[in-house]
């Protein structure tokens, strides 16, 4: 596929040379580690701070959010490939106000040793305190039972949101883990995949999909979905998404939720806002309220093409934390 | 190309039908006409009211920009098809607020005529005062002694921001369309097509472009460019960007503008911020301050790829229309 870069090698670090360049007043580089990046806002005394992370490649996530309202900080990987504990310890350095630090991310074998290295160094060698939640939402990683396989996909924004939030309430370490981790246990998400990206140093496709087929419940870096079969009308696909959904977590006729529906990079959002419309039809006929809708290019696979459905149960706390404003380069809530 | 839809003859109606559903405390349907959408939010009286408006498939153009701070109402056409004069003259009456109203467009036929015949209609059926301003930012749509003939692309967005904003200042019709027309003048566009996208109803793809082709100056539409050849480094491609531009308006040591970096649908966000990386550069060796900078997808063309550069120059009152907040479904600033 066509790339619009230079050298292969060097797309995360242009990336981010045109992102600090852009956005100097919400963000800045750490001098000790060119992947570590940090809010340039001010950030208040003892809030417990938010660091995110994962491979690049799936803009708005990570960097995208950091700003006020969600995230502190960011350690940046290679393309599909967890940051190495090095730049998420000088994050959690940077970012700690003595309260300490919570860690978000999807749960990748990368990113788990990663992280968990860089909080055992921040514990043992820095003294700070470091918390970690985990996303788990894609219902088609791994079967109910095996909840603890599960991967992180587009939930991860409403990870991001409640726990920013939730520090911003000067919530404490303990607390902010809580809700974080509260809110991806009421978070779902099934995705359908329709063409891959390529990485720019192999120029690889991710996967195959044969021409008029699509894959359900395929990863964001091209892990095996469910099930391949001929491209459905958007309303099937939508009733198939929302019914797996709706079969792994239990939501009460009355009960409220928020709805992500995220295009994971090449997908126009006239066929996200075809989606939308029809999840909210089977939301109504469940009797389940939409308390507030995202839909767009929240976290993607450079040019993949296909969505995912998430929806989050919302109680008061949540609702709470959805409603707090953001401002981050790329994601501003009034 | 894939497509998540239904039956596509509905793509329009679905779109709007599920914008409606996530956007509510935003933006209303007309009853007199489901293409008529205005915002839902209060409008201060004698405020001028904007209409904006075209084809669609260009999402976030146009129903994405209306909200505070930016546009009144949106005529929504087929996809890259003019809306016809009727739904244009119903958002006309319903966001006159007794100043009148001025239409902004891109200079392509059918919206030309169709805003034409509305604006005359609403003078002289509804005695509603009608100004407009035209979109022509697109460099390589005609050579500059026939300024007339070019196309307007993604200067369109700073052209709404700039004139939204002086309508919420208070300023008159002809002010506001003043300062539409100078925000006109003092923009320039210039992209690349790396890949075509398809309409729903023939599947076919927009343009062809050979393997490791690309094409300087392709339009929204598909419309020929000026130059077909091998894909260039994104370094290259910037450099011949703006070097079109800055031969085609003149801007000072010293001056400020603002820069925007469009994605036209599948473009990572990654390959945008590498652009925008070298744009910067650019600018900065002529002396040329960036005030404000934004990057990512604002007027596309539904799944192309490739890019635009878009510039303004910057005069004390264009950086204050910049600076006023926005808040609407796909693009808020604070």
């Amino acid at each position: 596929m066509k790339k619009l870069i230079n050298n292969p090698t060097n797309v995360v670090e242009e990336m981010i040379e045109g992102y600090m360049k852009a956005h100097s007043d919400y963000i800045r580089q750490l001098p000790e580690n060119n992947r570590s990046l940090v809010t340039a806002r001010q950030t208040r005394d003892n809030k417990v701070g938010i660091l995110i992370g994962g491979g690049s490649g799936h803009e708005p996530g990570f960097m995208g959010y950091v700003g006020d309202g969600m995230a502190d900080g960011v350690a940046v990987g290679n393309i599909f490939a967890s940051p190495s504990p090095d730049p998420i310890l000088e994050v959690t350095k940077a970012i700690d106000k003595g309260a300490g630090v919570v860690y978000l991310y999807g749960n990748y074998a990368g990113d788990v040793m990663n992280f968990g290295m860089a909080a055992e160094m921040a514990d043992l060698e820095e003294d700070i305190q470091v918390g970690s939640a985990l996303a788990t939402d894609d219902v088609a990683s791994a079967p109910k039972e095996e909840m603890e396989k599960r991967r992180g996909i587009a939930g991860e924004f409403f990870i991001y949101k409640a726990a920013g939030a939730a520090a911003d309430f000067g919530y404490n370490l303990e607390n902010v883990v809580r809700v974080a981790e509260k809110a991806n246990s009421n978070t779902r998400s099934m995705g359908v995949g329709l063409s891959p990206c390529s990485l720019p140093q192999t120029g690889k496709p991710s996967f195959e999909l044969r021409e008029n087929e699509m894959e359900i419940g395929l990863g964001h870096h091209g892990e095996p979905g469910i099930e391949k079969g001929p491209l459905e009308t958007a309303d099937h696909v939508a009733d198939r998404l929302v019914k797996d959904i709706l079969q792994d977590i239990q939501i009460n006729k009355g009960e409220q939720v928020a709805v992500l529906i995220n295009g994971l990079g090449s997908t126009p959002r006239m066929e996200l806002y075809i989606v939308y419309r029809r999840v909210e039809q089977l939301l109504k006929e469940q009797g389940i309220g939409i308390y507030r809708s995202y839909v767009g290019d929240y976290i993607t696979s450079l040019e993949m093409g296909g969505c995912s459905v998430t929806i989050m149960k919302l109680d008061a706390e949540l609702k709470k934390t959805m409603d707090h404003p953001v401002n981050c380069p790329m994601f501003v809530q009034k």
